[in-house]
């Protein structure tokens, strides 16, 4: 494996396979996002289950993000050890020993938690209390994705006026994630859709408030909605992750696809040209994913992935593609960028082809 | 994460996602598995892309496998610094820079490799010889997989003939995989696919000894035909991997299915309980796989497992499941366990529901 002496050299030199970020893409998602959110009600607060980097996740603060989304403890705590102050993990955290360390990291750094359950809440005010620290709740909502959450209305209510009464407890408002819709066909249908879904959480806000508890952020949204989410009257935060790099399957959605660039590339050698047509490159399930289609080859767009196995990539090569010999390298673009970060342990990052740094992957494999 | 220090304690207290081996059903199958073997012409050499564990590894060897395949010159390394000396790479070795860590591993351990293209053995060569070091080479051979490798007969002929004549390289025999069939479904079907693929590689055997050159091995096989190709006259070794863990889709393949049982699982929180019959745990696409379909909860078989996102698993209850609370634990068994081991950093080994070892999953990121 390469270590940090690869720095300064060119890209074609770096063995494979290598997760590689174009950096100039990078920052060009990173200021295209900025300038979006400028002078906007609505903020960013993007989340870093994407390239669990806060080398990354600083930058996106720099350019105006309002704080830092994760969806795992892990991931938060090395955050708050990469120098990140504002998190918000979008998830439950359950359990003595994980609400131990929640509760000890909020000492450290200004820590948000989603809630679906009064138990959990109680659970953390306990805790909260005996460390002396304190925890920014919000009351997870489900707006139709059918996973975590109490439903609008009532049972939102019922919650928060819980989370309110809680020592060591600061209720902070509504996590609400449409993770249904943000890959919804159609940006007009899209939006319709959303905003269908998001308005009994608008309705909830309004309820909670009347009872005489403040809601400070309704938060959720993607990158398939940040456009949507972040214009509906009383949504306060966007928790879009996968603009900052960018995959083969967001390409194809309106709105993002035309905004954003592709910004990450699996960096991969053709290992066996058996015939004219089929090349096999190194890559396979084990670095790169299928769960939002395969990895395709970003220099020859006529070419095919046909399957990927543990190792390998098989490809039907059309075109100049066919001259791609044994030894040649080439690029990939991921599938589904979130998950293909999640098996590398660092980031090669190039810029005009020569590699710039060697970053690590500091949450992946924080999954507890 | 946990560290060692959870040796000694029951399971129970072992915080959630973990990678949790059953060691008392490993060893069984390790036990039933070298019980096949004995007095066969066939030996096996287990493939350790499944658990990526020297310490594994061992144990296989020490139950009397002839030695042990990996698929990556990095999982090589990191079973030669775990102290196995007869090691198979069954897929090429491309590029300079690979080839310098082959033929420098070489002379600290066995290693054959798989080649098929003669300007890669030529490479090879250049560098075993640069490097005082010897390398066994096996002849790929496509047996319908149509992924890497030479076709049988004349073209598997040729590259033997150059091999044998390369100086530094040690022409070992043929690998051939048939991957493609290893799951078809029905014994007595896939016994006559795998016999009518494989039978032009035994020709092929006979060519090349026909031209005076001693073929020592055809290796190839898995845990869906190990008792198939292992009964085939001039199959010499059997590469089967999964049978040490097995998993849910393995389970279903008539044969294996009924000799080995689950070893491995995913430990897990229920993390979310919104409705009677739904609940969500806090496994996902990052701490499980879903290539060969999804984990399934180990002890309540009559549930679904509905949906993988990323960090949780949505799951149907059925029946006393539904009596599940937000903090327990629940076990799942992987739908691949190949791919959701490389998810992983570390192995909690656990006997009578007590933790004995934590191991690590040595070979995990080592993907070049």
């Amino acid at each position: 494996m390469f270590g940090s002496d690869i720095v300064g050299r060119p890209l074609a030199e770096v063995d494979t396979p290598a997760l590689v970020i174009d950096a100039d893409a990078m920052e060009r998602n990173i200021a295209r996002m900025a300038e979006f959110f400028a002078g906007r009600h609505a903020g960013l607060r993007p989340h870093s289950k994407t390239h669990k980097s806060p080398v990354i996740a600083q930058k996106q603060l720099d350019a105006g993000a309002v704080g830092i989304t994760c969806a795992k403890l892990g991931e938060a705590e090395a955050l708050v050890e990469g120098g990140i102050r504002d998190i918000l993990i979008a998830n439950q955290i359950i359990g003595r020993q994980k609400i131990a360390r929640l509760v000890g990291l909020a000492r450290h750094a200004d820590i948000a938690v989603a809630v679906d359950d009064p138990e959990n809440a109680h659970q953390i005010s306990d805790a909260a209390v005996a460390a002396g620290s304190s925890v920014r709740v919000l009351v997870e909502v489900n707006v139709g994705m059918d996973r975590c959450g109490v439903e609008p209305g009532a049972p939102a209510l019922r919650l928060a006026e819980q989370i309110a009464q809680l020592p060591g407890l600061h209720f902070f408002g509504i996590q609400s994630y449409e993770g249904h819709l943000v890959m919804f066909k159609g940006h007009q249908a899209r939006e319709e859709r959303v905003r269908e879904a998001i308005a009994p959480v608008i309705e909830t806000r309004q309820l909670i408030e009347s009872a005489g508890i403040p809601v400070t952020v309704i938060t959720g949204g993607g990158t398939g909605t940040f456009d949507i989410t972040s214009r509906i009257d009383g949504f306060d935060e966007i928790q879009a992750g996968s603009y900052v790099f960018m995959d083969a399957s967001y390409g194809e959605v309106e709105g993002p696809g035309a905004v954003f660039e592709p910004a990450l590339y699996l960096w991969s050698t053709i290992v066996s040209r058996p015939t004219a047509e089929r090349a096999v490159a190194d890559i396979g399930l084990k670095t790169a994913t299928s769960d939002h289609g395969f990895p395709v080859l970003a220099d020859f767009r006529d070419s095919t992935t046909i399957s990927l196995s543990e190792e390998h990539a098989k490809l039907r090569l059309e075109g100049e593609a066919r001259e791609l010999r044994s030894g040649d390298k080439v690029r990939f673009q991921p599938g589904h960028v979130c998950t293909t970060v999640n098996l590398h342990d660092r980031y090669v990052v190039v810029r005009n082809d020569v590699v710039e740094a060697v970053w690590p992957v500091a949450g992946r494999g924080r999954s507890q």
